[in-house]
């Protein structure tokens, strides 16, 4: 069901350049090699130049610098994912979903749902919960006591909001995501442990994507933060009171222990493991499967962990450590 | 909607020193540098002092040893922390939850629902299985066949309970919850695999938490078991027939392979991988990220994992290490 | 409610050789050490053989090279766990779940329903979706548009099928699993991200066991695949374009990066992490809490990651490999 476009409207739309004809049309995207007519694909990295030229693509988007070296037509900006994404949004559109609450779904009568918002099959939207504009929420999703979402903002099925999660426009949250459940505060107490409640909420901002199976609970006592354009991965785990700053992304399966604050715009690695109570400084990278058990004062890439290897060898490496770990002889 | 208990009624209910004025009244909790009137903080480890003096709370919950730095009404005993969370859980009661059984809900005949108990929308309870007084599901729990929840024993929504699990009193789980799902149990034959059927159950003590998103498997044959007192956080996973003793808390992320008997009274850090069959002692702690891949018989705290480093400086040491793993020369 | 069966039709039925009186009969499985009158038990690895002198199972099943330790009857073949595992399936058929839609599912017009499926209550299954002979959706289960699901697949309560996605016959999927989100696709642009739709679908095998809270992404522009006979554990997650080749496990917590392939009959231990755009040849074994950053061409063991000691050693560990981290001295 895409819909279908000439070359010259997207390059007047997104302020590219074109190189070929303007009445070309196209309706999907492609890889550089599955492509065939009709088809719109890109170029982002120069060292996968060699691809182009067999491309039966209608269109590549690609750098000035490869321009040349591309068969088809070609729509030329400085940054050829971007402008990709933008096209590829362009002619896949989100389906429509007609506003209004599916019958089945069960809403407190003192919950405030805007007139154009979607709420599907079987969820659960209690008391003072707030829902913006155009707001969707998928089969089975539970928004709890006191929730608000900003206008845009669509849950896919089956997401959980505890009660007073705070969620900004524009957001995306896949299935499973649970926001603000509570965060592991236990006191301990002659062995045992006392419950400490977790009274804090979970504030997230707008344009925020959280994949599938994602957690950030809710803050202790004060809140939990996800800034603005903040995309975290599925199955990621954010404990009580992270910070994560603006335009940062981090990848599936990190965790963060609690009070550790993120900068901005970083870029983390799956499987990542923060401790807690640490700083993080914006603009830093951590490539995947790191360690992070220090804070990080300088924007820069950052690693840990060793390299796979034969498991034989692996075996020496390890002997090795062990020594490493003797007391001093 | 928080209640509001005067200092003397706290001190009393909780036997703790007072010095200041019972009458002063709190009705919320704060951090000490957030804190004003009418808030509730604690002091929990004095290397934090510094933070009393400019602190506005109402009173301050702290050791013998930092009262003397503390500028407001002090609630003094041995354990701050603990003392702190009795009061919260005293200012933040619980919403109540009129009993009874959302008209939604599907109930099989031949379950036994507690009339205290509640039981939210879209829920199923299944055949044979029983709820005890005043057990909460949230919307969207299943229930499945033979299924026993103790009394006091909440559900969020979204928990799904496999057949014949069995939970005890006061427990909480959060929405995504999993337990009971069959156990990874595969026998290779001829390059394929033959699923083992997964016979055993799930038995989980009282005064467990279990975190959102978090996997308990049944066991093969016999049972899996949780015992009381255990607290997991998020994202948890428990392989088929592991143990976990009493009063054992384990962070998010960790997961522990089929059949690992873990004792009482450990800390487990976050993102910690346990192998199978290995027997860890009681009162063991494991830092964050470890891999634990041999059983660990001693009392102590153990550790694994590299730190993170700079890019630049984690490929030397990776270089080396590289090196460690050739054969000898 | 176990079914019951005389040795002799074993026997026959899985074409092992039996030891003892053909008319035993058994109806239930158990360890050795459990093992009472009624049971059926195996040994599967030699050096357990002590363990078969006390047990009192009816029969167990064993490799001719332990037939001789064995008090009791014996029904011996060269895969004693695989024909176990037959044995038990016969044992504990799965309870027969009558054909039909619950009354309370929301399911689309266009959709195509086997009449011999069963779906539960609280599923919804939407326009185009075609479920094939006797599949069964547990309570919760979503199923979005055009998805297809082919002939005896179960689906576990709340498992979310995202638009288009394709699964075989005879599969499995726990509850949580969210297959066909969309994969992690953002181009940078001016210190924001832009979202790169994800327009790649799932396609499922036959034959695959997807366990409980795992996710499987969309592909950005192809599809994610997941070949015949694959079994994924719990808490796996899989990125978009990755291929997994056919019969290849792996164990829980495990993350792959996007654009991955993995080969034929690995054997991936938990907690391991791929990073993107990796080639893993056939018949690979990677074990537990490995960083895989490059691709592996030969088949054969591989591992890595650091061992657990008590921490002061450990932190001698560290001192020393931040020391390998310094430039060259």
């Amino acid at each position: 069901m895409q819909a279908d476009y000439s070359l010259g409207e997207l390059a007047v739309r997104f302020g590219l350049e074109l190189r070929g004809d303007p009445a070309l049309r196209v309706s999907h995207v492609a890889t550089l090699s599955s492509a065939g007519e009709g088809s719109v694909s890109f170029l982002a990295n120069s060292r996968l130049r060699k691809h182009l030229g067999a491309s039966r693509a209608t269109v590549v988007v690609v750098d000035p610098r490869d321009v040349d070296a591309c068969p088809a037509a070609a729509l030329i900006g400085s940054n050829p994912h971007a402008a990709f994404a933008r096209i590829a949004t362009l002619l896949y559109p989100l389906p429509a979903e007609p506003p209004g609450i599916h019958p089945s779904a069960v809403i407190a009568a003192d919950s405030r749902i805007a007139a154009s918002a979607s709420v599907g099959p079987f969820c659960v939207v209690e008391a003072g919960a707030e829902l913006g504009e155009r707001v969707r929420l998928g089969a089975g999703c539970s928004v709890l006591t006191g929730v608000r979402i900003g206008a845009d903002t669509h849950l896919m099925p089956r997401v959980t909001l505890y009660p007073r999660v705070r969620i900004g426009a524009r957001c995306l949250l896949h299935t499973g995501a649970v926001i603000g459940a509570d965060g592991f505060g236990f006191a301990p107490d002659a062995g045992t442990w006392v419950k400490v409640p977790q009274v804090g909420g979970v504030r997230i901002g707008d344009d925020v994507e959280i994949g599938a199976n994602t957690t950030v609970d809710r803050g202790a006592i004060e809140d939990t933060v996800i800034e603005n354009g903040v995309k975290l991965d599925n199955q990621i785990q954010v404990g009580h009171n992270v910070v994560i700053g603006a335009h940062t992304a981090i990848a599936a399966c990190t965790g963060i222990s609690g009070s550790t604050i993120i900068g901005k715009r970083c870029m983390i690695g799956g499987m990542v493991g923060f401790a807690g109570h640490l700083t993080i400084a914006d603009d830093v990278s951590v490539t995947g499967c790191s360690l992070v058990s220090a804070s990080i004062r300088q924007a820069g890439s950052y690693s840990s962990g060793m390299p796979t290897v034969e498991s034989r060898a692996w075996r020496r490496m390890v002997a090795h450590l062990r020594r490493f770990g003797e007391k001093e002889r």
